[in-house]
């Protein structure tokens, strides 16, 4: 009925063309309401990009369809890319940015290749405008994913980070992402916890992450010290390393690829 | 029929939190419209959030739904709250941050307690996601406030600052907000200047703030020369001190709790 | 049906002033669909302002409100206008912000007069939410023009920059807008180009900026090399000067107002 449109990119706000995307948006779906996720991801960053759809997407309804672009290769022959999967749909380059959509079973790519589809003239520089929200809203409007263009066999991939289970029984990932409050969210997700410590209580692990040990995994922020370091399960399904009230990634120094190991204590 | 839902946290606009919560209310409102007042509230800062919503919520119709979440306890015993008041709705938790409709007279309270109005899973981290905007978005669809849960008696207050009108029939209170242009803006509301100054012209009145004293309070700051220190009331109905064309709080020094006071020539 | 308001102003995100301005328009017009382009205008730059509104507009289909406030003269005598001009509608103070639709043929520039338009009370510091928005929220609920109030002879004007084609060939403009990215947009457009090169081809050509040459008009950022200094159509339809992968304006330090000259080679 009103299908809901995110709109992911490294566009940043002080320019308008996150808003001429909207325009857009609306002018080819009427109905769509159009959700922003960020448009703050650093310049050119492909696994930023992804980690943001990889982490908000299950959040939304199925046939949800989400238009992310962050693409360094615009106005190269870089397909762009439509895809069906996990219920929703997703549109963007070829460049990787959809990993989590292509990783999962059955998800169908196509590329765009029909001129209809797209808003002319189009330039070689905002493909954002003239190529992917017109995609979107058509995939929205209920156009069939297979009238945008062929399939696509061999997408470009971008590989996840994937933790390391050893022989030791401990788990070894590494820090994927820093929100905006300085918690440093891991590839570590519910699963591989449950893989790998199924039954044992959180109090009973250890989280090792640069030269310091955190004492159990807790449930929330609110059950410890200010100024403690802690690991809890964070809201997007993954073990989180966070200051309580401050910042971990200012005060201890944790960034993104930092390896973070879990054992029994 | 299709209402508005305004959304502020300290959430930030580089994460895809406040997306996720737009999606969230859509899922559960098709027709609410979303409006973000804002989510730089500085992390954690209550009083910043409720003053927000104290400038803000005025100048939305009756009926809007104002979901605010600031909220350093999620994830602890805190209360989440649904409040009707002044003829608009507000949800949050329980932390003094929607004092502003709290202490309206006839204000009623209540806490959500059926768990099927949650999002489940419930996190522990993100409530804004899983509790707060369920609630927010079926408020906007037309559900009764006390189907939610039970109404509350003592919800946890955050005493607003309350200027002080002397024998010598001067008035003093102090500066609440330091907006985006630098202008700062006090408790000293339209009703405060009216029980202390009725009938008499703001160009016989003198504004002593730090160690300046301002002449006059003006209409607007069109009135005045560049980088002129200017007493005006704005927008939101309280007296405001401002650098004419600049930043009162860079230029000046003036920042939030210092007091001001406002004296008959 | 549900006509898009987009609004431009230089109120930032940090306080409520814009969610204000679109609870204003979603209470005059229950069907618009509000579209940010920017609030991130440098606060009283009515040239960057009225430049967004340039480069933004065209982008949007016919009928559509264009709302922009940058209004260091609010509470003084200067006008509200309501401006039709190339299909769509434009709302904003009389202080050249418009200019853009002031300057189309045939353009028709009312004037606000009529109280029945504003919203009550009037502060004398916040237009954007007691004069413009209303009137923007009614005409895209259809009122006509002329309704406002009367027309407007001789509304301000702020003459664009205007690009000099000399005798020798050689064709001169200058930087107009530096974008997030760092790529600097200057008032060459491709109808300039057009009438000044027609028939020769990009390769052919020499760009000028600050003490550097740069060979060639390219067609996209992908074709060079990293950090390569590059002159290119740009997606609003005028040449840009950009490094790849990187920010031209930090790195080779040009700005607003440098001038640019393109030659033969």
């Amino acid at each position: 009925m009103s299908p809901i449109v995110t709109f992911t990119s490294d566009f940043g706000t002080t320019d308008w063309f996150v808003g001429v995307v909207h325009g857009v948006v609306h002018d080819g779906c009427a109905d769509a309401r159009v959700v922003d996720l960020t448009h703050e991801v650093p310049p050119g960053d492909i696994d930023a990009g992804a980690f943001v759809l990889e982490a908000a997407a299950p959040d939304f309804p199925p046939g949800t369809v989400h238009l992310a672009v962050v693409d360094p290769g615009v106005g190269t022959s870089r397909l762009a890319l439509a895809v069906a999967a996990r219920g929703q749909w997703f549109v963007g380059p070829d460049n990787g940015l959809l990993e989590w959509a292509l990783c999962a079973p059955g998800a169908r790519v196509h590329a765009r290749s029909d001129a209809k589809w797209l808003r002319q003239p189009v330039s070689r520089t905002f493909h954002a405008r003239d190529v992917f929200a017109p995609v979107a809203a058509h995939l929205a409007c209920g156009v069939p994913l297979d009238r945008f263009g062929p399939a696509v066999a061999a997408p470009v991939r971008r590989p996840r980070s994937e933790p390391h289970l050893a022989d030791d029984g401990s788990l070894t990932g590494c820090i994927v992402y820093l929100d905006r409050f300085g918690n440093a969210l891991t590839d570590l997700t519910t699963e591989w916890l449950d893989r790998a410590f199924h039954g044992i209580d959180g109090h009973d692990l250890i989280v090792d992450v640069l030269d310091r040990s955190i004492d159990g995994i807790r449930g929330s922020y609110g059950e410890a010290k200010i100024g403690a370091l802690v690991a809890l399960l964070g809201s997007s399904g993954r073990l989180e390393i966070a200051e309580v009230g401050g910042n971990s990634s200012h005060r201890f120094g944790i960034g993104v690829r930092d390896q973070v190991r879990i054992r029994r204590r």
